[in-house]
């Protein structure tokens, strides 16, 4: 899916700079001092609309969150979600591609990414582009404490056989795994859109946890 | 499933010693003088009506097959089976508890290990009894080169998840893995009598195949 950015979405973005925040390249290193609380980040790479990010913020008021999204006219639901939800004080966005992280993230910045319903890309050739690819994790490796977790939940079997051998070659430890995630639904769950289209379909929903240190 | 052991398949069975191998203890370390061939030694854990085994075994001529099986009455099914295909001469069977592979088997002289839709032991009090946990690992691994690998069949999601989660606990790398084996089914696959069932109800079968070093 390529979505073209808008110019109105740009306008509504700067129009909204304590939740998306401008020039986040200024605050790496220091995001604690971005947020009210100095408390441990957890982000989230291509957040979409913003349900599942905007769910954890209220839920857990001692994490900050960033969720990450690049597309201009995806991340205006993203901001629209916060603003309904009261803008929590722990929750910021970055419209920026999940793909440089490192620009934005220095070691030991982030203490978790989520990873949730992200793009299959189901063609060999684009096997890159997916966000439990070798060099994502490098790139993960590179902002996270050693024992940093990835938490991811997708409805794709393709990518989840794919992530599963990834974090195993990669040398991380699976610590969890679910295969269906909403028939033993865990109390704790924030879904995402995706989630519950998907779950509505009777799609099994797939989950992992994983941690680099072994 | 507890099987109680009947007398007229103790006789059965002694009766196919070419078949049923007798004082299997007193292989240990030579198992390729049994076979005519000697070439590698694949192992099934479980072996139940040996649908599996002797598929594979006639499959792969070049390669030597083990099915172990504690129930004298199941055992009974496989024999009969391996008698039906022509008694393939890379094909035996152990009438023994697989918790006790080391009695029966040297470091090295396997090659890999097969487990296919084990008993799911749900209860977690159980969890030591499934054929995946850290023990029975440590167990093949006391048996198997550093580059032997275990295959892994199940149509049981908990048990899956649980084997997903063992394994890379124990540090093995995950090779490949499957969340719907049927829906792209391997020109390869051998089926067993557990697979067709669940199968066709429309279930999804699971595969993994991990290696002990990374």
């Amino acid at each position: 899916m390529r979505l073209r950015n808008k110019p109105w979405a740009d306008e509504f973005i700067a129009a909204h700079p304590t939740i998306v925040v401008p020039n986040p390249e200024e605050w790496k290193g220091k995001w604690g001092t971005l947020f009210p609380q100095n408390q441990p980040l957890h982000i989230e790479v291509g957040t979409g609309k913003g349900k599942f990010i905007t769910g954890m913020a209220i839920a857990n008021p001692d994490i900050n969150y960033i969720g990450i999204e690049l597309y201009d006219s995806v991340i205006v639901s993203a901001v629209e979600n916060a603003l309904e939800a009261g803008s929590p004080p722990n929750l910021r966005l970055l419209n920026v591609n999940g793909a440089h992280l490192e620009k934005y993230f220095a070691k030991m910045d982030v203490a978790r990414v989520y990873l949730n319903f992200s793009d299959p890309w189901p063609k060999t050739r684009h096997a890159k582009r997916r966000l439990t690819h070798e060099n994502f994790l490098k790139l993960y490796e590179s902002i996270l404490p050693s024992n940093g977790e990835i938490h991811f939940k997708t409805d794709n079997r393709g990518l989840f056989e794919f992530s599963l051998v990834s974090i195993s070659e990669y040398n991380m430890r699976l610590k969890y795994v679910s295969l269906d995630l909403h028939a033993e639904m865990p109390e704790d769950n924030i879904t995402t859109e995706y989630e519950e289209k998907f779950s509505a379909l009777g799609q099994p929903i797939y989950r992992l946890e994983a941690v680099f240190n072994k």
